[in-house]
């Protein structure tokens, strides 16, 4: 079946009035399938592409390879078990790769992933995962070096196959997404087989993307991109109509989350870094609308883009790789002039209201493949201002954005990296402490050594918790350290913070090694400390 | 005298012959001065910018504020103390930069350095030393970045001085720089008062440099280049001449070392890379001309790159930061096409023979300013196969680059963490083993965790010993660690390191944290021992 993009032994199914309306190439209609017909052509060992970034994936083909395998039972047996090589630009629906996850069918998945099964999977040895930044995710997967074992298929193509939701198809046969565009262009360049879910619940998003052609090199351009509102490709993803295998009809909504709620912490961040901004605009640093924003996920930037509704600056841009819901309030504001992303990844009410707004917001929106999105060429040169939040800072400025402890994956690094090495202005922005349990204030997110890096000193320009802003422009370490300890640590960790500091500062001075002063006997002491007794509150450092 | 351009109380003096051949802007010849003359104007606590990349540092004007310092021993009073805060593209010579630490003059040093005396003083705590990504730095010299504390002087202007070596003055009087561009042009836009060297000894190099204009955001263009030829300015750095305050004759050469000498290990690690380099081609995933190639510094890169000059490969182009000797070797076996980077750094006797045969070099190279020679928008456009000689490189592929037991500051991060980040191939070379003294395998450069991370476990691909290549394309971590021990650590520490993996990999799982096993409690401890006993050779883990 993979070597012909013909169906056989299948049966088509008849398209609904409103798919009619969608697919405007009627070769495709001809190729109209169930889903559960699908389901069995999936063999262990597949390399599977899904559309989508938090938003936009396939939802029913891949829950229908579930159904066929849990109604089967074939991951009881080795010999009908089936593990999947799967590969997505951000994360997918929970109905979707958790339970791929839980019902162990995942052997790998890069390059990032958000849930709790998936992350259970990973972190108990049975999905190989590796995460990647963003915008090199879909090039490396194009280069062949995520299936440089895979041995079977057309040795062209990384992936066997593309599932890939569509709210629209053109004449042409090319692809319209929905609220993402991810790396949906590159998986479809990729993979032999192309299914499509086209999706009628979803309004048609035509005119919303902007779908540039991916190069390699030596034959790569430049993205001539110099506003968020610039143009560079066309409204759909071009594709290659004769690999379309089937295509499926799909009425089922972006399963998100309700968004973090903000707390006293997130407002008191977002207070700091406003005015913060406000004193780069007086000083000159910085234009009245600021520089186009990059704002990461979670509650604090929530705050910080609600606080900007409510805030002095006008005609913002915004060039980032996720819209979540306080964006609708900042466009409403009117303060926000022009948002791109690669995924709008709204709540379900957020949904909801957007869709039902839609003809007001889309001349304002433009979401591109996040090659284009998070590329450090554009990142650079519109001088972004970046703001994400880690899990933990240490007192030189290197922070860890995905592994609790050094060792227990999170979600991935996602664009943290290539947005805070590129930007003008590089911020984190996290709690000063986060409850353990059995100490509120047991885990300090400003530590001695981050336990993973992620990010390193020569990356950050700012650190902010709700205790303060720390402005590191221009400072060597050894300033670094006590700015960030005074101004940002909780109170319950600074004396300690700061022992640690001093001592070390003594220590390597003496040794004439006082560039970064550590004591590493000491470094992870905190963490440690934590693991045994559940606080990072240590009696002594030695 | 900051205030004006115009030189008070200072006589000028008559050029000589060659000068009157080298200076085309008339007007700067009423403004020759001797150095000495210059030497008091520099007060405490000034903003200082050199041009120079290694090479093409001011020699004399520096040397001269030494003499003055010196001879009338300034530095033994606080009240006439003197200690600048000086920014260069990359390292100077050591006549200027070692002598002016071992003088104690300088307060603050940004954003490299090489230099015993310098690195002295910056792990002694006299030197405020930051390193940063070299095509970061003119920019946020540019923003005002290093002079938020700078209170004197034209609060438009980040320096108070810049001094520069030209080799040549246009009609125009603008600047043909020396064998290096580095961030002269940023310098120069950035500086209230400019002082030119003019050295008569190296040849006119005009036609070498391409030199565009550097804007800031929101103005920011594309950098059109897809080619390491192509040019996108001029042959010599735009000024405003009424901003030249003086000039100065120099006959001073380029006080570059010998290179360090080939070793068996290093030609070990060249044929490694180079056998993959040939598979990566035979697989279809690189051209037969390779990709544009970056290389370090160091004796691993010359063995690479005098391995190419007798490789499989045709037509080979480099877009790199610094040509070292061996690219002469290239040049001349008729196999590098075309070579373009940000300094030409070679030895004396080098400089000697490429200086007499100059004609037949300068059409096939290019040097361009570290902005854009180090930029991410060019090094991942044109697919860069990168280099780099690290410190340590942890099991799971992070690495240090730059602190030494993590605290003890060698150079800097220079331009590894933007070429790495940003290439097609992120290849890391080094030797397993380096000689302590007690004992000749007592470091090993494969560590359970890197004691300082300069570059992310995101950022490579391979790396690679005299033991033999780790391909790290698509690998998990879990995947990545067995290779990387297997393939790249020494005999005497290869149980050592698995033993650490595996036992940690037991504890991680048991706590369902697995993702990237680590022991925290002993992760630097064959670092402590090696601090307490000379050898990493641990006894046991614990």
């Amino acid at each position: 079946m993979r070597c012909t993009p013909f169906l056989r032994n299948i049966s088509t199914t008849k398209p609904s009035a409103k798919l009619l309306e969608r697919v405007r190439r009627p070769g495709y209609l001809a190729k109209l399938v169930r889903p559960e017909e699908l389901a069995p052509l999936f063999k262990n060992d597949d390399y599977i592409g899904f559309s989508g970034f938090s938003v936009s994936y396939p939802k029913i083909v891949p829950s229908a390879i579930a159904d066929h395998i849990e109604s089967n039972n074939l991951q009881a047996d080795p010999a009908t078990k089936k593990k999947f090589n799967l590969f997505s630009g951000s994360s997918c629906g929970p109905e979707v790769e958790d339970r791929w996850a839980r019902l162990d069918m995942i052997a790998r998945r890069y390059p990032h992933q958000v849930g709790k099964d998936i992350a259970k999977g990973i972190n108990a040895g049975r999905i190989e995962f590796a995460d990647k930044h963003l915008s090199m995710f879909p090039q490396d997967l194009n280069y062949g070096y995520y299936s440089l074992k895979k041995k079977h298929g057309d040795p062209r193509k990384p992936l066997d196959w593309a599932i890939i939701e569509a709210t629209a198809i053109t004449e042409d046969g090319w692809i319209v997404p929905g609220a993402a565009v991810g790396a949906a262009p590159e998986i479809l360049q990729s993979a032999e087989n192309i299914i499509i879910e086209v999706n009628t619940r979803i309004p048609n998003l035509e005119g919303l993307h902007d779908i540039n052609q991916s190069f390699v090199p030596p034959h790569r351009q430049a993205y001539l991109v110099t506003h968020p509102q610039d143009r560079i490709g066309t409204t759909a993803i071009p594709i290659d109509p004769d690999r379309v295998m089937a295509i499926v009809e799909s009425d089922a909504p972006d399963n998100t989350g309700e968004n973090t709620p903000e707390t006293e912490d997130s407002r008191a961040i977002a207070g700091h870094l406003i005015e913060f901004l406000g004193s780069e605009v007086a000083a000159g640093r910085l234009p009245h609308s600021l520089l186009p924003l990059q704002s990461g996920i979670g509650n604090v930037a929530n705050s910080v883009i609600g606080g900007l509704a409510h805030g002095p600056f006008d005609q913002v841009q915004v060039w980032t790789e996720v819209l979540q819901d306080t964006f609708l309030k900042f466009l409403d504001s009117g303060k926000l002039a022009f948002a791109t992303a690669t995924s709008i990844r709204f709540s379900m009410s957020g949904f909801e209201y957007f869709y039902d707004h839609w003809a007001d917001y889309k001349d304002r929106l433009l979401l591109r493949s996040q090659q284009v999105a998070n590329s450090p060429e554009l990142i650079r040169r519109l001088g972004v201002i970046a703001m994400n939040t880690p899990l933990e800072v240490d007192i030189y400025a290197h922070a860890n954005s995905t592994n609790a402890l050094g060792s227990q994956m999170l979600n991935g690094v996602g664009g943290s990296a290539e947005f805070l090495r590129n930007a003008k202005l590089s911020i984190m922005h996290t709690p000063s402490t986060r409850r353990s349990k059995n100490d509120p204030t047991g885990i300090s997110c400003i530590v001695p050594f981050a336990s993973h890096v992620d990010q390193t000193e020569h990356d950050l320009d700012v650190v902010v918790t709700e205790q303060g802003l720390a402005d590191l422009r221009g400072l060597s370490p050894r300033e670094r350290a006590p700015v960030i300890i005074k101004n940002c640590a909780h109170p319950d960790y600074r004396d300690m913070l700061m022992e640690y500091y001093e001592r070390s500062l003594v220590e390597c001075l003496k040794r004439g090694a006082g560039h970064e002063p550590h004591m590493l006997r000491n470094a992870f002491k905190m963490h440690t400390n934590f693991m045994e007794k559940g606080t990072m509150k240590i009696d002594k450092w030695d």
